[in-house]
């Protein structure tokens, strides 16, 4: 009995479409990362269950998918033990080995395994799926790829300037309009440390984070029950509501955060990341959100999100700088700053706009029909001539029906058909037909190339 | 305490320069592939259970790596049922889904599920890794590339044709001297037959595949072991010994095996693929080696492997032709025919002949000097159009001193050094030092694009 195939839930095949639309998406990204000077690297698919537990918080652990030892692992926990061992715990004794949950971390545990290899300041790119045991859902998938780019050792605020650059540069070539949404965590410190809450300061972001999503009231109601007095969810408001141009606000932002270091230092920042970007045109709006708080806690300094203008989505990229990610591994002190680009949505974006170009589309050029053997000896040449110019070609495999093959060409959307029998070989030429026009032309053996290019 | 980071054992972490090098063999492959009208699909790297577990044997199923359940997995064994299980067992209820083994059986499952999306014949090509529980070894990786393309729905032996050409133009872009070696199961299937022992096939094809390495007295002991009497084994020696050219190895054969059909239909098979590339110049050596067996059972026709000539290494590509492949999958009466490459040894025997291009090693072409912020907006209009015209060109981000900036210049092999300073701003001009000879000259703002290209 056969069976029925199927694939695990939350991940995908990718058919050629798909492929080259996708690989569309991937090789922009590559090619402006490249521009600036990143330089690629790959990590391994599987990390230790040590470098990667404890690093995204409780949910991240249990998301984490993790990889049974090979062999006996049943030997690793007894009998008498299982039956009071919780599934996480038995996780940790059966798995040695997870699937990385992103390429942050892995990033980081490169760099200081590496350290004595690179060269600092180092730019590194690296596209390469992760794997996420979420609910899936539609966006969301258990299988999906990050665009990543990093630099590390230099805490030089131009590094935020240049990613920028890069943001704006990728999505004027996918031709999506976006909105550049930055803040800064040092704000967020200023502002938990003037209403006298420093050691809330991460309730408070959560908090913030949700306000696009739930609206003012609940974020409030979502205050409270955190511990803090209404009075001082009171001093948030001017904040949450700061209203006006990037200028406006900062003016505003000042006023209000005047007594905290820490939140001014944020706040200059920021106008420097703005005034360095003027010396360039950018395509894109950059607007100050204070409501943008990210949720990853290794974050630091300036953080960011992107928004497509055109189409509901959520955000299609989002970064920011962190001061200690090599930390955790030994190595602290060095500062880095990236962004990740989000590849899944960017496609379901391009698709709703229909925004690809329209060659992503092509593959094959030409088909050679196949008559049999003799004809075949007499194409073979030819068709090895122009693939090696460049040409996609195909020989069709069989001497089927003329019809038949005919209906491939049109399925497979090849632009030209040779058609070679007893005729065109005694007059050493080959029939080429145009599928858009449907033109015959016979055509000289060797210029077939200079023909169909 | 910090952790002192690590990967599992038998995976790697690829640093920028291994990066370069191997996307240098991933887009060279890809190119001929393209050429040949293959197109690109992409399957997830978790499979499930049943459509991995009992394809490549009970030593498959012990290599493929299981992904432990999400969630509370624990609740599918009762601890009552613990103590007497195996770790097999244990892992088919904690798993439903195992990371790839092969490109293969994905591919299977793929075509199977994607039939009505797709056009028959079926030309794909795919290069994703693939995971097995392996011990590790120099040159055997847990982690590792293939590169496949496969035609299914064709039984033309055009398709068998077409792939030694494509090994041809890979390895001749490579620059790697390469011998291909054929056989066919037909073959292998009429020796067995006309020893009279057609049900030994597999164990006769075991053995035989061993004689490289093994020598003739262990394959003949080996023979003995699996039941085959000595007078059987006697038979089989002037096959195993078989030597002289292809035509004289074809005549032979004839000979040994004129009375069985399917032998017959193998030889003739492979003088048909042997002929018809006769009509194109192929740079390679083709030999016909009936030795030659390949471990996988699906294979039914043709089978192939390559060696290089110039280095010891094991096959760096492989494949073969197989009948029912999709039929495990529900859908019988589909041919198919396939070649991988071995990304990984490949990569060993170019670093071996130090075979790689030069412009592989090459990435950034200006590094633009960092004096301060004055100088770095004067920059930074220069370095985007130096970008949008496809020159990578990196800002360095601090403020550093000279010296380390030139340091970072020549550590990482920038051919071009862009110096501004108050007098180039005062003149409308950049200073650019090529690396390579020292030389400086003053460069007309608009000018640096034409200088440094």
């Amino acid at each position: 009995m056969a069976q029925q195939p199927s694939i695990p839930k939350g991940t995908r095949d990718f058919t050629p479409s798909e492929m080259l639309k996708r690989n569309y998406i991937f090789d922009t990204i590559r090619s402006v990362y490249k521009s600036y000077g990143f330089l690629p690297i790959e990590t391994p698919a599987m990390e230790t269950m040590q470098t990667l537990m404890g690093k995204y918080g409780e949910e991240g652990d249990r998301l984490i998918f993790k990889i049974l030892n090979s062999g006996d692992f049943k030997q690793s926990v007894e009998a008498s033990d299982y039956a009071n061992a919780t599934s996480l715990s038995l996780a940790n004794k059966f798995c040695e080995k997870a699937l990385r949950y992103d390429l942050t971390v892995p990033f980081a545990r490169f760099v200081v395994m590496h350290r004595n290899e690179i060269q600092l300041p180092f730019k590194r790119y690296q596209l390469q799926p992760v794997w996420r045991a979420d609910r899936p859902q539609k966006g969301r998938y258990r299988e999906f790829y990050q665009c990543d780019a990093d630099i590390v050792g230099s805490d030089s605020l131009l590094n935020e300037v240049e990613l920028i650059q890069i943001i704006d540069t990728v999505f004027a070539k996918f031709g999506i309009n976006i909105t550049v949404k930055l803040n800064n965590r040092k704000i967020l410190s200023g502002i938990a440390e003037i209403i006298g809450e420093p050691e809330k300061i991460v309730d408070i972001t959560v908090a913030i984070d949700k306000l696009e999503k739930i609206g003012i009231e609940n974020v409030n109601a979502e205050l409270l029950e955190k511990g803090l007095t209404q009075e001082k969810i009171a001093a948030l408001q001017p904040i949450l509501l700061l209203q006006g141009s990037n200028e406006e606000k900062f003016a505003k932002l000042k006023d209000i955060l005047a007594s905290s270091e820490i939140g001014l230092k944020g706040i200059s920042e920021l106008e420097y990341i703005f005034k360095m970007l003027q010396n360039v045109s950018l395509r894109s709006t950059l607007q100050l959100d204070l409501t943008l708080a990210r949720g990853l806690n290794y974050y630091t300094g300036a953080i960011l999100e992107v928004k497509a203008n055109d189409v509901e989505m959520g955000s299609i990229c989002g970064g920011g700088r962190y001061d200690n990610l090599t930390g955790i591994f030994g190595m602290p002190g060095l500062s880095g700053v990236g962004i990740s680009f989000g590849a899944d949505r960017i496609y379901d974006v391009l698709n709703q706009l229909d925004a690809y170009p329209n060659d992503t589309k092509e593959a094959t050029k030409v088909l050679f029909i196949n008559f049999g053997d003799a004809e075949v000896a007499y194409s073979m040449p030819i068709i090895a001539s122009l693939r090696a110019n460049g040409v996609a070609c195909e020989l069709y495999p069989d001497a089927a029906k003329m019809k038949k093959q005919m209906q491939y060409a049109n399925d497979r959307k090849i632009p030209f058909v040779a058609i070679v029998g007893g005729d065109e070989m005694a007059q050493n030429k080959v029939m080429v037909k145009n599928m858009t026009t449907g033109e015959q032309s016979l055509v000289e053996k060797d210029s077939v190339l200079s023909f169909v290019e």
